[in-house]
């Protein structure tokens, strides 16, 4: 028999260590970052009824889902989003979890995209949402959670973009133009590409606006400044329409709250230009930039919603939610140099230097585990240099080497396989001495002094 | 437009917070555990091409295959399992990474089974392998990893039972009955069930074993006692087959590797009569037991294989590697009350006791989390018995409560939800007091004295 050719299938990736080591700690960040503002895990499953899923992200959505008969003979789809599963949990289970019910989801979904657009057909999401309440505290929690989690992963320079949907509607309003907003957002968001005029054009050719209206319009957008000065400009442009002035009030709050909370001025801008969603999102909106690679896009983005789960239940679920690009951020991150080259968890290496003397590596094997370092004992008693040589290879800089002789001294050499050193060190029954010596050559030095 | 009936495919299952926070907490623990012995994260796509997928389980898990075309017109399926994506990945991967390769998965895999059986249809596996080396170094770390998986996990009694598939075949070799072992082993795994006459009875009829044979066959199974009595008796049985003194070698290796690396003697037996894997496992083999609850079978099993990518290419990858039992473990967690009946992961609440003092209650917030506490803020200003309520059922037992008085007074209250009191706590900027009273009221108090 023949050997089957092993590949994977387009658009999809094996991730080796190099690979997942940074994910699985982004991963973990982002956790540690949620369940510290009280959000707590679900899951759900892989594959839904066809019914839950199509029809809910759009005919592009619908087309590139996953969808096949199982073996009972009904028609189900992978998960295209967390959303729409949220949706339908919520619906089924938040009588029993009351509200607001506050839960993160991170998982795969799969979408039969164009490959050519160098998207990937499985990728994760890493989704947190507040469901059940219209307070602007949610709102404002977001923000932070999005600080948050960009400080924990490493980055300093970043801004958080917000705004809020009701200003633009509350002012459309006032124009008599809220039944036009769809074709009116869709010309607004070419501005940064396309410019001023020929958005204020276009928005008089498709959506029949007339010039002095979207001129308005564009120059809300276009209202830049500090805080301050955006709302006291806001204020005038909206005087009148009473949703748009609570949408202001909205974003004044927030971005108060969120400085009080100890968010530094840089990171944080009420801005008028970004208008995620077409018609999903019906309040605050949230984007997020990387001062860095503000050309890669947002790495955080989202919003709040009017009614989550309203295909599948007639109780009425207001929320807020943002999801953290993974695969956006990951990339950046390596860009940036943030992504150490190690395809090992571990800390430590030990090499089999003698195989008489393999129960004295799991001795000290055994130990340095109790104190919390990860290592890893070669198995084979190969040449030293080589097994040295896979440990440099997977990124060890600590590796530890001891012969009969050592042994016989009470010591063990401890290699800096980075620096290329090594010093004896003592061995005794609780290894500390050791333990000591590896934390002090993995530890970098203060070089801000003590 | 109705409403579409919110529901969950039969063999799903949504995992509400309750539920998944110990298993979160289950995963953690056994990427720490494979992390401190070298094992590196590594993760394949869920879709594979239908070739890869299918015949590599037998017929009954081909039958199982969730299978179908996608957009391209390509015979997919979603993995059934872990293994077999790994012996993919190790064709594709380990000319570039290297041997040995020790990696760890954890993941979700599907198969259409019968539900009657209590079985799901979307499930986790929990996986670690070495691949790439014969030595017994990694057999004795497999064993190592369990013992330190299931103490870390919380276990203090249970037992790891080890044989090695080399003990029985040489003992069929030397009887020339290495071809029928197949038909052998299927009766000898009904050992337990049936009783050794019914064994031998079924090997006489089903591999025309003659019953002298037959007899040892079952009494190699039956060898029971300390390591040292095990081997002894085991010595005799095998002489003259060498592939079976090599694999009792070997076991006795193991044994006295595991005890020189700190495993109590009640944790670990050679147990002739385990035999997982008819065909597959080549070598040592492991099953672990709940002392509490041996009738959920075991826990963590695995073995060793000659050669895990024959399908996919020439090069030889024998290896070794184990699989935790997730649902298994958790259900038995849960069995044995080692299960907090939580719904959040942070530890302290506070109330949005009056709205006024948001910015204050944002600032308390931050520094509790600046101290690596997690931290609920309600969301709304509702009042005070119901935000309590809440926090109680989610299982919070730390509340912090303070008004326009405690703040005039410069503090706040901090109540202890499980015994309903509470005590003044000073305010001061970095919340120092406050913390640490926290601390104070969540750590349970040391029996054991000082």
């Amino acid at each position: 028999m023949g050997l089957i050719v092993p590949r994977t299938l387009k658009g999809f990736r094996d991730y080796p260590p190099a690979a997942m080591i940074p994910r699985e700690r982004l991963i973990d960040t982002a956790r540690r970052v949620y369940r510290s503002y009280g959000f707590s895990p679900i899951d759900t499953p892989a594959l839904e009824y066809l019914e839950i899923l199509s029809g809910k992200g759009g005919e592009e959505t619908d087309k590139q889902l996953y969808q096949f008969e199982d073996h009972g003979g009904r028609r189900v789809g992978l998960r295209f989003d967390l959303t729409v599963p949220l949706a339908r949990f919520a619906a089924m289970h938040v009588g029993e979890l009351g509200t607001p019910f506050k839960r993160y989801h991170i998982a795969t979904v799969w979408r039969g995209e164009n490959t050519q657009r160098g998207r990937y057909r499985e990728f994760m999401q890493c989704d947190f949402d507040t469901i059940g309440t219209r307070s602007n505290t949610a709102d404002i929690e977001t923000a932070l959670v999005i600080h948050d989690l960009l400080t924990a992963i490493g980055f300093r320079q970043f801004r958080i973009h917000v705004n809020n949907r009701m200003v633009l509607n509350g002012l459309l309003e006032t124009m008599g133009l809220a039944e036009r907003s769809a074709a009116i957002l869709r010309a607004l968001d070419k501005l940064p590409k396309i410019g001023p005029d020929r958005v204020i054009a276009e928005m008089q050719a498709q959506a029949d606006v007339a010039a002095a209206d979207a001129g308005r319009i564009v120059a809300l957008s276009e209202i830049r400044g500090s805080t301050a000065e955006v709302l006291r400009q806001l204020a005038q442009l909206l005087a009148g329409s009473s949703s748009g002035v609570e949408g202001m009030e909205r974003l004044g709050q927030l971005a108060a709250a969120v400085q009080a909370a100890g968010v530094p001025e840089d990171r944080f801008c009420i801005d008028l230009s970004i208008a995620r969603g077409l018609d999903y999102y019906t309040g605050t909106v949230f984007e997020t930039f990387l001062s860095a690679l503000p050309a890669i896009g947002s790495v955080c983005s989202g919003g709040r919603y009017d009614n989550l789960a309203a295909l599948y239940t007639t109780q009425e679920l207001p929320g807020i939610g943002a999801s953290l690009g993974l695969d956006r951020l990951l990339a950046a991150m390596e860009e940036l140099g943030m992504i150490e080259q190690k395809t090992t968890a571990a800390e430590v290496f030990i090499a089999l230097f003698d195989a008489d003397h393999l129960h004295d590596y799991l001795r000290i094997a055994a130990a340095l585990r109790a104190s919390g370092l990860g290592v890893e004992l070669f198995p084979e008693a190969r040449k030293l240099g080589q097994q040295l040589k896979y440990a440099d290879r997977r990124g060890y800089r600590a590796a530890i080497v001891a012969g009969s002789d050592d042994f016989a001294a009470g010591i063990c050499q401890l290699k800096d396989l980075a620096a290329g050193t090594q010093q004896p060190i003592p061995l005794t029954a609780d290894c500390s001495s050791l333990i000591a010596a590896i934390r002090s050559l993995l530890t970098p030095p203060n070089i801000d002094g003590p």
